[in-house]
């Protein structure tokens, strides 16, 4: 083992910068094969695939943020669906989008699979 | 063969928690390849895939209570048609979803496969 | 060749036992790929695969003695039109479903494939 | 080369049985794959594969003279568009059904590959 | 290289024969991978694949001359755009067709595919 | 729940009968999905898939027999690697093979999945 | 029907012309999908899909002879085994490859296909 | 390395061409997978696939012009939302189409993929 | 974000059980999905997927230890390359394996995919 | 169709280059999709894909002499089989690898295609 020098940091704060189109309805999609997070009940990693799509209005999410912002539940617990659903909510806020959805794809868990989907706004 | 020392227990006792976000609409599912019940006409073994979809109200079902809770028919006898309903409504009872959808894919008996998909609440 | 003991015997009497939810519209389907019936013009053996699709009503049809039903054509002759109809006139009349769906799927004979796909219903 | 014994014969008589259900609308379909005539420009031969797909009324289309049928081309020329909807038409003048649905898939000539669909009635 | 013997020759005359079922609507689908013409600004080479489908009216386009057809542009120089439309408008002028679709699928040129779908009338 | 009849039981006794062609080497698959287990640690349900491959020299393992076979670690607790190895020495006991392999597929457990394969003579 | 001219003829004499490059070991290739000839027992039709493979020594088989070639089977009786062999005895007689492997894959008939491969001299 | 010898240059400077039918709705497709430019916070080169699907009026976009216009990005530094919007917009000044879709598909950055999807007027 | 109770933790000490067939050449497999460590330059998280193939000798690696194991790896920072050499040590001191192979398979890090392969003893 | 301005000629001159590294063995692979000569027989267009592999020694194929060398055939007369074998000749002679092979994969001719493959030297 190295001894680390960090010289990026884990941040909840998720940047947006102006869209450069704003009065275009147009859709960005993420595709964020690496999370993981802590079981709140026993501390083990849980490991999931996430995906976003979103129409924006006014800001858009800037991309290293979003992958900081996703690195910050690494050393946290959550159930699948709060987890899935707080995510929305700060990409929301941070965005103000028309239009997001937001999936969730978890690891084998007790021999069961989870997927959550939930959405903010109409498309 | 081991002595056998269980620490945890199959249980009929679904648990549930608040559901995070009561006021949205969104999709949990559950995907459990590992089902096994016993056929109550011979006493043997069955087996089944069963798929879970639902849209929470107030309460979400909790991950490890479904293990222990699907675990618990492994010594019981069923037909096919029977525990599909039975399930849904012990989850429906536990969790109280707008809409669920469960599909119970049962391997070849008699050189049959069934597959049973029953539903409660509209999407 | 062995002495033949035929413990279970083919029957053109099909079980049902009571619809364990009998006011929730839900789909049971049945996948057999093992049927055998007679050429009524040629005597020579004919193969096909039947998928049964249905929405009981008070009556479930029991796996076993669907077994035994599609077991009782083996030395029959039947058209490969009639007896898909006859199959689900039969499955109709003893499990009065809200809906059914049946599809025979044949063997080449003559070069030919031939698929009969048959309803009763709205679903 | 051995003597041959034609104990069948090629023949334009498509011959139909009762349809078993002539009050239930359902759908017979066949593949035919084995089909060649001749280019009636060089008296080369042709290939093709047929897939016919009909509701009945009252009669029921017989496969083995329909095999008959489609060997009955074997010796005549015909351009893809004409035996496509001649053979539809002579479906239909036997079997008068409901709907039915012809299409012919023509191997390549000239290095272009040609597909013909032609309709009667309405499904 | 051997001495050239052409028993047929290119032509941009393409020849009908009449619709054998004149008042059925019917569909009519020629591929073609076999096209060739040249960059109207470099003079080198460009590849093509076109499919065609239509429904006729009174007249059917003819497989050997359609072929002749497409030979005939081996040495002329054309864009994709402008080739796309002008086979379509001589096919149109030929056949007078109810519905024409022709689509050009191109080969990369400067690290670009382009493909061009055009239509005649409606279906 | 129904209450349960069992008209046959699970057992450890495999059952044999001769090889119909003893001099003769060739190759016998059975591929078994269902089989379920406990883990000897937590007492919790283990599910894996078996594939056995032999080469028969006097006796050939006998079907039904099989099926009991697997059925009768149900209830019992087994390491993965352990229960496989068991498995086939049974196997070899019963049937004495010139060559056998025998893979155990297990469900994933804490993340992982684990894969036994075993072997027994030389094929 | 149309009165049919027959351009080109089918024909049992295969054409070849010299070899290349009679000194160098290479392989040719021919996919053949359009056979057809008679069945000797019923007169009935038979299809089959032909690959020849084979190393020239000095002389190769010529394209539009071979085509021919095959059509010259059209009308005639042969039983499936029977025409491989015939086939692969006429091309090493025109051409005397070096190697030459020849596969008939037949359609179904009797609910059974066939594939024959037959093999000249060593690669 | 060789001394570089540039022949043709990277342009912003789209060139069109008079639609070859100018009356005619009919849909252009260019699939552009070689797309490189650099990143405005790293100066490191990001690698994307672009699609255009348009439908002209009274100009086409000319293939070379394009090429050349996609390597002008080489050097310059866009974020993706802002790059796929000015490339759309730079293609709509030039052409004025009806209707145009513009997809941009990144490479993985940070862990993240990034597909952008825009569109002017409509089909 | 919950109160994290931790009833399992992470730890470097791998535990085996004796072999239940000591003398017999078999393979064991883990595919091990869940993996993250932390860059050592950048303190940024990396992830992979392992799969471990080994013949044991006298002890077997249990696999909730290996979990743990793998888990303890999450908060330390490690090349590719030497971590995936230092599992393959640690795990050969711990079992002491006739042969061993470990693939590591990291994501796509500065638009590069890594795979590191490593070997203990004859298989 | 526009006046032809041709700014690149066909050549039957391949071009090479000095091998960067004569001393290593190593193998270049060129796909080549855009092929078309003329049959001497009829002088009608043949289309084939080529691909050449070889293991060069001093010199290396240019790539756009390559083209303009494929190209060259445009508007001869060829046999499959001779057209393939003078490629690889005229390659050989260019490049003097150590080992070349060349596969020409030609488009359907009579309801027959042709697969040609010849070697140069061993690998």
């Amino acid at each position: 083992m190295l001894p680390l020098t960090m010289t990026t940091k884990p941040s909840k704060q998720l940047e947006t910068f102006p869209n450069p189109r704003p009065g275009r309805d147009y859709v960005i999609q993420f595709d964020i094969p690496e999370f993981t997070c802590l079981c709140p009940k026993t501390g083990q990693p849980d490991f999931a695939t996430f995906r976003v799509q979103y129409v924006p209005t006014e800001r858009c999410i800037e991309l290293k943020s979003l992958k900081l912002y996703m690195w910050s539940f690494r050393d946290e617990g959550h159930f699948h669906e709060d987890v899935t659903n707080r995510i929305l909510d700060d990409l929301v806020t941070a965005a103000a989008p028309k239009w997001m959805e937001l999936v969730g794809d978890f690891y084998v868990r007790g021999g069961i699979k989870t997927i959550v989907t939930v959405t903010h706004g109409k498309r």
